[in-house]
């Protein structure tokens, strides 16, 4: 499995650089430039389209949907909808991000709704996994309360239940798509000084998806490409504004060799 | 009073650091971004929540809100009405940055109204002031027209009507809550040339009302943090770009001591 | 024609710094903070003001009007339709940046509309710009699919029905009045992978038409600003972050002079 998912990480990566897959996103206004930014850097090409009436248009031409739940408002929360379900409709792979679900009634009740478009990939911190996985556990606004290594069952409980792959960041990530499971321990504590990076994260997995053999594949290797990228930017960064910029000239520098053999894949 | 204040810096700065406020915003979209990083990089847990479906929920529960009129819309300002109601009843601190308030009807009268739910700080630059004040003294968008030494008189008077601390921000700080009075001479004029120092400087205020013994006190810490990492970043910076760069490095290095050794506080 | 532009550039770039206009952005919300730090670098002051109750308000003040359709939506297009009818009757000039337009229906109707209030000159990328001379010729996504040769005709006709100045973007610039014309060779290619690049040569070209004699001349002198800045950035930096923060240092110390040295106009 491990070795599978390396093996195929040189290749995947090359695909989006030479294909630039079209990556629709309604994204979290505080880190949509860094999100389109990250892709375009990576190879792909973003699109952050987010009113009522072009959302369905694009998702259905689109190679993956990104929704995250960031800075929701009924507007976005609209397009949200006819976005996901043009997507499903369509056979387009999605990603969700439940930035603060739990700790927001709104966005909790909202992100539960989308669950019934089918999310390809789900990706949150321990808080919002175990809070969508419908375990009370609050985070502090928008940061995490917990570890990955406590919310496994959660995880694995939602994959389930949802039928899609789960990714829990944190020190060590965990992805899950209730079968088959990785842990990833590559990454930087500083990057939780940097807002954005794990919506980046999650637009990644966009990105993946587009090119990659199947989903779980997918989240592996574009979780894998932000630890690696991450942790190599802080040896050129003294801090959390310099890593920001170091870490989208490593997605743009990095091969897929490069990450392979950086990589801590259990 | 000038002793004390920078006693007392270094453990509030350790403190923002050890006990990472949740620090709400109402933000300008502009400089969002930014604003998250500048509260990230010196500690802090900063939520960028401006939807009326949740606003006042999360205000209610985090340790200070800051509200910027930057880029207010009619539904930005009904979550600014919410939020500060919602704060003002849960007896938590709250800054208001009046953005081109003064150049522009709209948000001029916003922030009259705002100003009945008492803000426990007000930031602007001196045209922003003298305009709140009730002097007419429009600025050029969103630049000033004037220096603050040419409106304490105003800066007083608001202070007096509103009962809250003003800050007025320029090549001299000064900050006043009617009473006491200081004047903080770091910073670089360079600051002025990038978008968001000013917002920065407000939502850095609302961190360190979290923690210190009073908004006075609070106000003239964050204005000294400010300045002393706006001056720090430019021995790093070659222009704008890079001086935003080093200012969030800066933000996240410097201790307290560092930045008492630098302060020009009168 | 050619050593006239490149003649009266120097005294331009000095005029946006000495009378630092104030220049009003409908922008897209993607990259409105990079646009806003690439006009304070230039010199100019910027206003990013998008609500419908201000925008026409400060349309009629400001020295240029800059509308993105990058992130529209309802509520931008009505504010879009108030300024440029406000810029149009207070004989201010405005610039129209068609992002997407031939790639999502509801925009492409949005930019003929806002042809009717008389843009003074249109950026697009060469997709953009044979959609919305009513050639059929979609884009992918924000990303155009051909280069400026290939649309010179389109251009021209554009520039004809509307009397607006044309810029079409890529590795080699194409400006039209439909009479006057002129190609820029500067540039490089990684500009591309930075968001927001095309928006903010369409913000400096708001800048220079509160300067420059005529808007033809204004367009030129703005895109090889943008052309030279992007060059010499890639000399410092790595990728595609670090390009983006020289671009912003290089936009501040550049001399007109040294524009004017590096140019490559024909």
């Amino acid at each position: 499995m491990t070795d599978a998912i390396l093996a195929t990480l040189p290749n995947n990566i090359a695909a989006i650089r030479e294909r630039r897959p079209l990556i629709h996103n309604i994204a979290n206004l505080v880190v949509s430039n860094f999100t389109a930014n990250a892709l375009l850097a990576l190879g792909a090409s973003p699109a952050m389209v987010e009113n009522t009436e072009e959302s369905a248009e694009l998702a259905t031409v689109a190679d993956a949907l990104v929704v995250n739940l960031g800075t929701v408002s009924s507007d976005l929360a609209a397009a949200m909808h006819l976005a996901t379900q043009a997507a499903t409709i369509a056979r387009r792979p999605w990603v969700m991000d439940p930035v603060a679900v739990g700790a927001l009634g709104y966005r909790t009740r909202l992100a539960q709704d989308l669950l019934h478009n089918r999310p390809t990939v789900i990706r949150g911190n321990a808080s919002e996994i175990a809070a969508l996985s419908g375990t009370s556990a609050a985070g502090k606004g928008v940061d995490s309360v917990l570890q990955p290594d406590q919310v496994t069952d959660c995880a694995d409980d939602l994959a389930w239940q949802t039928e899609s792959v789960v990714v829990v960041s944190g020190a060590v990530d965990y992805v899950t798509d209730g079968k088959d499971r990785a842990n990833i321990a590559n990454g930087h504590a500083l990057m939780t000084q940097v807002t954005g990076m794990g919506c980046a994260a999650t637009a990644l997995i966009g990105a993946f998806l587009a090119v990659a053999e199947r989903p779980f594949v997918a989240a592996v290797q574009a979780m894998l490409t932000m630890g690696v990228a991450g942790e190599l930017a802080m040896k050129r960064g003294r801090g959390p504004g310099s890593l920001q910029i170091a870490f989208l000239d490593l997605l743009y520098e990095l091969t897929g060799e490069d990450i392979v053999s950086e990589a801590r894949l259990a």
